[in-house]
């Protein structure tokens, strides 16, 4: 295998490594007031050769550090697509992650000069609700991967919502993904059509130091409490270890499209976006705190008597104050057409992995739903929700765990 | 200016630069056969803070290192927007471009955060033939600054076409680019509307080795015998030295979307490929040589007296002999879409830069329609050109020596 953690690091990324000590003397070049850059720089930093490693007790491209681009694909199985079928598609797409992956051509790959260079590309599958009724397996579903209940600020578009079977790619690189996905859809015809593809980016691990928390296109910080890789709160957050077997070690993925009202939000001024989210702008931190991971002091109030982070904030109505009770947000930007007058098509791509939907995503989707000052400049368009199987050894296939 | 040399040199980059010993060793690693790895890896690559200068003799986007992601906007002037109205304009978006491009906000830009991290953002302005009516300067439009003459290859759309004002937006990253673009959208919006948005993607220095030629989403290599920038023939071949004064240090777009028929290029095998582009597919070498670089031998004949490299061969009909009447192509790949049966909307943003459209674009356009194998699987569906100002000082700005 290619992506033995040697291999992993880069060029690049080697020197880096090995001088360390340069880096303190040039970080106080770092332009990002959020940017304190001493620490994460000195973390190697991938080229176009390095691999994600495709094989393990989890699949890649959940706490995996997020890559630059991503595309969601949600394909819906042909009808009368049986187990049999499913077995055969799932086996020949494992095949195609694991070669691509790790820089290798698929069969019958005749680009295979495009393969070369994985950018860090990981392929993740999701088992959408209609999946394990086509493979007669509906009662090891869990319970929660289903259409989400509604809410009040939904406008859900059907053409941006469910599906069967999620293949989620990602890579640091824009030809990387072209080409996987072209395999991918390549490979999947003869057993399903292409419900939606969404497209995604954000600051690649080239562009800021990795570790350091994403802005979105209102030029939030987001993702500041996500549970940190390799801890155990993050394992007891994401990974499944109660319910069906089959899913144990696996996770669930919701995905919302949601879109950003650019428009009206630009008519709203920097302290009053601060009081929406409930964090200060510049620097990401919570009103009543000096810097973004400090706790935030719900009980504060200001002179008048009013509390300092509304009741209506977003950091107050999102809030999990148990770490193991979080979800993982890994969420990408879109930004599509613009139109005639210039009203951008843009806003985010929110994938949120938890072990358990109905006890992590639901909760807070309510609170959120009810009452967020943030509702007034975001719309949810799609929906969808995914079982994601465990990962497999060298000689497995995703999804063999429910179906072999 | 924070665009200095030293500050375009991130930290990552000097760290690689003082470890250039290292890099021989290591090069051994290198997966792809077109990637002779040693030297270009020496080379500083550029971190999010990194900036493209501004101000000089010729507009930033040209002669720039291609950076991974651009955007190109088609704007049409509203009825009525007359020489003193461009004039506001151009003054508006030069500032917004110069603040962006050195990592600090617009004016009255609100997501002042997401301007600080440029990733070698560039902007670069293009008139359209409709900007010289409305400025009552079509006296001074290089004649070949037009529609261009139709090929019988076209199939153009009218959507993707035309357009009065052209700004190219170029980053190493996606949220500096999309930050860019709304902004000047925004600031256009009392002028122009849009008429078309076009983005595209291509590998980052990140991902292979700066100077090494592209691929494009066919698996061929795109652009070997581009001139190269700082030679005698590119500032021959690329900038305008005489015609109209004003555009004297600027130089021409022609901007083609080529639609790429992907499903029918599947059913070509790897031989037939070779044969069509008259390059081997893995190094790109000629098939009369044994490296990319190497000059075909259009004259060599196999045992049945048939030509090595075929008279449809594209890299024949393409071929100009004289280095300084190349064109520079700097090509964006584009990827939209996938319908439901899996085909995608995939192509190239052909981008070819050059003195005199008349005398460099249109002759090897001209012999390509007629004649070129790669017809077959490339259809040309939209087209723009666009005089490219020369660039500006400090207190200047683009079109000032048109319109000043």
């Amino acid at each position: 295998m290619r992506s033995t953690p040697e291999h992993r690091l880069s060029r690049r990324g080697l020197l880096a490594g090995g001088a360390v000590t340069a880096v303190g003397a040039l970080a106080a070049c770092a332009p990002d007031r959020a940017a304190p850059a001493a620490a994460p720089a000195a973390r190697p930093v991938a080229d176009g050769s390095a691999a994600e490693e495709f094989h393990g007790p989890h699949q890649a491209g959940v706490a995996t550090l997020p890559q630059a681009h991503a595309v969601f694909l949600g394909l819906d199985l042909r009808p009368g697509t049986d187990r049999e079928a499913v077995v055969r598609l799932m086996r020949l797409l494992t095949d195609d992650a694991r070669r691509l992956t790790a820089g290798r051509p698929a069969l019958a790959d005749l680009e295979t000069e495009l393969a070369a260079l994985p950018a860090r590309l990981t392929v993740t599958f999701g088992f959408g609700p209609g999946l394990f009724t086509a493979v007669k397996a509906d009662d090891l579903r869990p319970g929660s991967v289903a259409v989400l209940p509604s809410f009040k600020i939904d406008k859900l578009e059907e053409h941006w919502s469910g599906g069967d079977l999620l293949v989620q790619i990602c890579a640091d690189d824009g030809l990387a993904l072209a080409h996987a996905l072209r395999v991918i859809v390549k490979d999947a015809r003869a057993f399903a059509t292409v419900r939606w593809t969404q497209r995604g980016f954000r600051r690649s691990p080239h562009t800021q130091p990795a570790g350091m928390t994403q802005r979105n296109l209102m030029g939030q910080l987001d993702g500041t409490v996500n549970p940190r890789p390799g801890s155990p709160e993050f394992d007891k957050a994401v990974w499944v270890s109660e319910g069906p077997s089959w899913l144990r070690g696996g996770t669930t993925l919701v995905l919302r499209r949601i879109r950003m009202e650019l428009e009206t939000w630009d008519a709203v001024d920097r302290s009053g976006r601060e009081f929406s989210v409930g964090r200060r702008l510049d620097d990401g931190a919570p009103l009543t705190g000096r810097a973004e991971h400090d706790e935030p002091d719900f009980g504060r109030t200001d002179p008048s008597g009013l509390p300092v982070i509304s009741e209506f904030a977003h950091i107050r109505r999102a809030r999990v104050p148990d770490p193991s009770m979080r979800m993982l947000r890994r969420p990408y930007n879109y930004d599509e057409g613009v139109n005639a007058e210039g009203k951008s098509d843009s806003g985010l791509l929110f994938a949120s992995y938890q072990a358990d939907i109905a006890r992590q995503y639901i909760p807070v989707q309510r609170k959120l739903a009810e009452l967020d000052l943030l509702n007034e400049w975001t719309t949810p368009i799609g929906s969808a929700v995914f079982a994601i199987p465990p990962g497999c050894g060298p000689t497995g296939w995703i999804g063999e765990t429910l179906l072999g």
